[in-house]
């Protein structure tokens, strides 16, 4: 569709921001009547939202077959059976959505296709010869958010391109993963917008090596570190990010024997630190989780919070969570505040009764706990604490967890790897995602392939994938003014939107004509032909955000003269039929 | 993608049916690899098929826009509460899938979209001006068929083209749907499909005029009714044909007043007309159907089959089912066997209690009943019939139901309109649909517009439906031969089918020069560059199907003679590259 009349294609466009509309791209894209929601976390994409749409799926469908992805169609509700397959019918919990048919038999609404992609692979996949091969669609996802919002930025439908590479071996993997960065770098490039790409933790997908796409936004959910010095590449999730202190830890051996301090109602660390007139950062946090058959209890530098996600992925404890009382209780013979390592009543791998229920302790250190004196600690003593602790007497961290990493890195610490430069934080959002995923779904879907000399063996696999609907809101959150939207010329739904002035039917019929004429050289033009003034006809203009407007009125009739604006700078110059058709200006 | 290599793009072609597969399409499309099934009714497109797909999709919204379409892209799930405003919540049964998302909130995943573009066109539509509108959109559908089959044609999860037109009176609404007719011929035509456009009843869908596109095939599911002379237009479901015989029933006087015959142990229709020595013609049957609160006794010559669609049409019920024993004899005094319109110890329109039920009672006479005489009918009485009834006299049937028609037609029966022509049938497979829906949504969601003179109007309504699995399923049972699919060039994947027939890397390394040489061109071409024999690539090549093949051997070397194939007819003849590229031959 290259070009339509306001009489033919109608605007959507409307005065009044959505009630729950907090972001920009969300009042906007409802405004200028690109979008508007359904029910909660379920958009219809108007007519103006759908050219932008598809001019999106266009750009991504043709850098990834530039890659040589090949594109298939996969159903959306998926199988239960395959999702036994991988244990993520359990492990995905409430944000899969489930649904049964007449039957009662059970799918799932996808919310990703790595097991129908490799049920797929299993199908097919028979000799080294067909690999490497990367199967990607363009379809609708769901995902059960619990709090829906940012209009398009967090859905429960959503459009996702998802990629699934599989390879004969690791340097195969690699080398299509560097495509499909460079590929996304690409699409977003054409989209002409800015991502950071950032390292990430794999999560739930169980993976090694991945990265993220993230448009750095206020509005962003996850927390990105970057290196204060913009020309050295370090980026990372703050799920992911290494911890290294800017002002070292003091290793030092303590001269003096634990001592222990009565420290009534004091639990806190910043509040016993206060009390005791102690350094906070010679403090030891104890932090206590459990699972349905673990405890795991984690200790970290008093200054500092843990990461749970580094310390799952250490330990390859699935879903922690705090420890209740009475499991603390269990485990220190105290009450909460006062847990430590030091005289603490259970030990490592060895197994306690929590309510009637058998679970193994174990032990996690952060290596910043290491080679440590004077540090200060709970006391597994209702009121007390110890100073002058000393890790390696006192207590001691196994060799195997010397290098352990749990803490959550933050702004202000040091850049990993450039021991005089500062991390900077910023938050983003994530619109692409590439994936090392090994042998995980391949080893459950049972993917055997032959070799050059007949011997089988399970290739490993690679994900790739990039939300529709987030890149677009994330255009519009980094291309707007006050007045409306300002798309990229890639991806509006017109090059032109075309403004005419007139006070009778006569006037009307020259720019009808001179609309025609545009037509017929295949110029790409939205016509407002409306019967309105031309205050409303500019505003929409500027709202809708097309790259260019030509304003045509009486100047036009008098000698052929179009005003020709740029929305991005506002910049206007006069210009005629031909300037358009020769030059596309 | 315009061309592509074996090696990028596998082949994914296999000698084995599928076990479920009875049709040619299934069969086929599944060998040639371009579907694959997942589960019951849910389908992967395979690469060839995504192909397909896209460009059917393509063709659909080249000729949709022509006709001023305006496309938009809803929600697949959709909001319960839409469906209750509707009232088809209730009456769309267990083909309807639903869910519960986590908060136990329900949602349909919709099998059509009336009630979400309905909720639409009430929050956009304000003004006459905006009128008429068509929207469409080309996305998933759900229908929990009870037995899904045959491969694309029959599938719970499947891709139709859905538009939604509003009109400020019926002469609008005419001209629209008229157009869309035009618009359905235009793209089957584009598809080389061959279908047949037949009157329809619009059943669940509540409407008044609708037409099918049919494809005549042997394992349609629907009936179709045409004129044995083809250059008559008339084509109707069986569902909706008016039914005229095709030799007239005797209208006489009876001379005789009834008399009662002993008819023991003889029950249906034939066994009674047999023992009694009577023509089968000049029975009443009598049938008796219940829903929740009605009774309706429905009265047909015996010699046809009752149509209870357009008995339904008529009476206004919804779900009727054949009444239970218990309720033939609460209106009847008698087992059911010898129920007749003679002494019927029921009237119309009066309540009786069955099971503790009220129902109102209706009685529905088929105008071929009037005015005859020596009817032979049940006697409402064990082991007994009438002969010598008389309508008029003995029963009477309502003025108002002197032109009911409730009978099934069939092949025999007279052409409506043409009193020296017979109907032929054939079975048919619905590849499209056009209706006429009226005001049934627009009264539901309360759509109000504002006319030229500021008094509000409800707008009238029509709906335009395509399937594209089933358009593809019907083009390859249509276009194939036993050696495989034989694809218009509008839908094949590719245009040519290059097999290459070479000994050594040498050899190889000429046609992948040649392949770079038709790529440069944008020749359309998938180029078979497998290290196989070249029987395996000539039956790949006819199998998948597309419209030419090009074969490069020796030949090519010697002096740059391509042999091409035209999958259709066979003809080879030898060609150069310059041919194909001045020509595109």
């Amino acid at each position: 569709m290259l070009n339509v009349k306001a009489s033919q294609l109608p605007l959507f466009t409307t005065n009044e921001n959505p009630k729950d509309a907090v972001v920009t791209s969300h009042k906007l894209l409802s405004r200028a009547g690109y979008i508007k929601k359904q029910s909660s976390g379920f958009y219809v994409y108007l007519p103006f939202g759908n050219l932008v749409y598809q001019k999106l799926e266009q750009i991504i469908r043709e850098e990834m077959n530039r890659s040589y992805a090949v594109e298939v169609k996969l159903p959306i509700l998926t199988d239960s059976e395959l999702w036994m397959k991988s244990a993520r019918w359990d492990s995905m919990g409430k944000e899969m959505m489930r649904m049964k048919d007449r039957h009662d038999y059970q799918y799932v609404l996808g919310p990703t296709h790595e097991e129908s992609m490799s049920w797929l692979a299993a199908n097919f996949l028979q000799s080294y010869k067909q690999l490497p091969v990367n199967f990607y669609q363009i379809g609708t996802k769901y995902r059960d958010e619990i709090r829906p919002r940012y209009g398009l930025i967090r859905c429960r439908e959503f459009v996702m391109k998802d990629a699934y590479s599989f390879h004969a071996d690791d340097q195969s993997l690699n080398e299509t993963y560097d495509l499909m960065r460079q590929t996304y770098k690409n699409i977003f490039l054409r989209c002409e917008l800015d991502t950071l790409s950032v390292e990430a933790d794999s999560g739930a997908m169980g993976g090694s090596g991945s990265e993220e796409f993230m448009v750095a936004s206020e509005i962003g959910e996850e927390t990105l570190l970057l290196c204060e010095d913009s020309t050295i590449h370090y980026r990372a999730n703050q799920e992911k990010a290494e911890y290294i202190p800017a002002v070292p830890y003091t290793f030092e051996v303590s001269s003096h024997l634990p001592e222990k301090k009565l420290t009534t109602g004091k639990k806190s660390v910043e509040e016993v630190a206060t009390f005791l007139e102690m350094e906070i950062r010679n403090f030891i946090k104890t932090v206590i989780f459990e699972n349905s058959d673990s405890i795991v209890i984690a200790f970290i530098p008093g200054d500092r919070e843990i990461n749970e996600v580094k310390l799952s992925k250490i330990t390859g404890h699935r879903e922690l969570e705090m420890a209740e009382e009475s499991t603390v209780v269990s485990v220190t013979k105290s009450e909460s505040g006062y847990a430590g390592p030091y005289l603490l009543p259970v030990e490592n791998n060895k197994k306690v009764i929590v309510q009637n229920k058998e679970k193994t302790v174990h032990l996690v250190y952060d290596r910043n706990l290491r080679k440590r004196g004077n540090l200060v600690t709970g006391a597994n003593e209702k009121n007390h604490h110890f100073i002058n602790v000393q890790e390696g007497r006192d207590f001691i961290i196994p060799e195997e967890q010397k290098n352990y990493d749990i803490v959550k890195a933050q702004a202000g610490d040091l850049t990993p790897g450039y021991n005089d430069k500062k991390l900077v934080s910023t938050k983003g959002i994530e619109v692409g995602h590439i994936f090392k995923l090994g042998k995980k779904y391949t080893d459950s879907f049972n993917i055997k392939v032959l070799d050059k000399n007949g011997k089988s063996f399970t290739p490993t696999m690679g994900t790739y994938g990039i939300g529709l609907g987030r890149t677009i809101a994330t255009v519009v959150e980094q291309k707007s003014d006050e007045k409306g939207i300002i798309w990229p010329e890639s991806l509006s739904p017109f090059k032109y939107y075309m403004v005419s002035i007139y006070k009778n039917d006569e006037q009307k019929k020259v720019f009808d004509q001179l609309f025609d004429e545009l037509v017929s050289h295949k110029i790409s033009v939205y016509y407002d032909d409306r019967n309105e003034s031309p205050g409303v006809k500019f505003t929409d203009a500027d709202l809708t955000g097309f790259p260019y407007q030509l304003v045509v009125g009486k100047n036009f009739i008098a000698d052929g003269t179009i005003e020709l604006k740029n929305r991005k700078n506002g910049q206007k110059s006069n210009i005629t039929l031909k300037d358009i058709i020769e030059n596309n200006v």
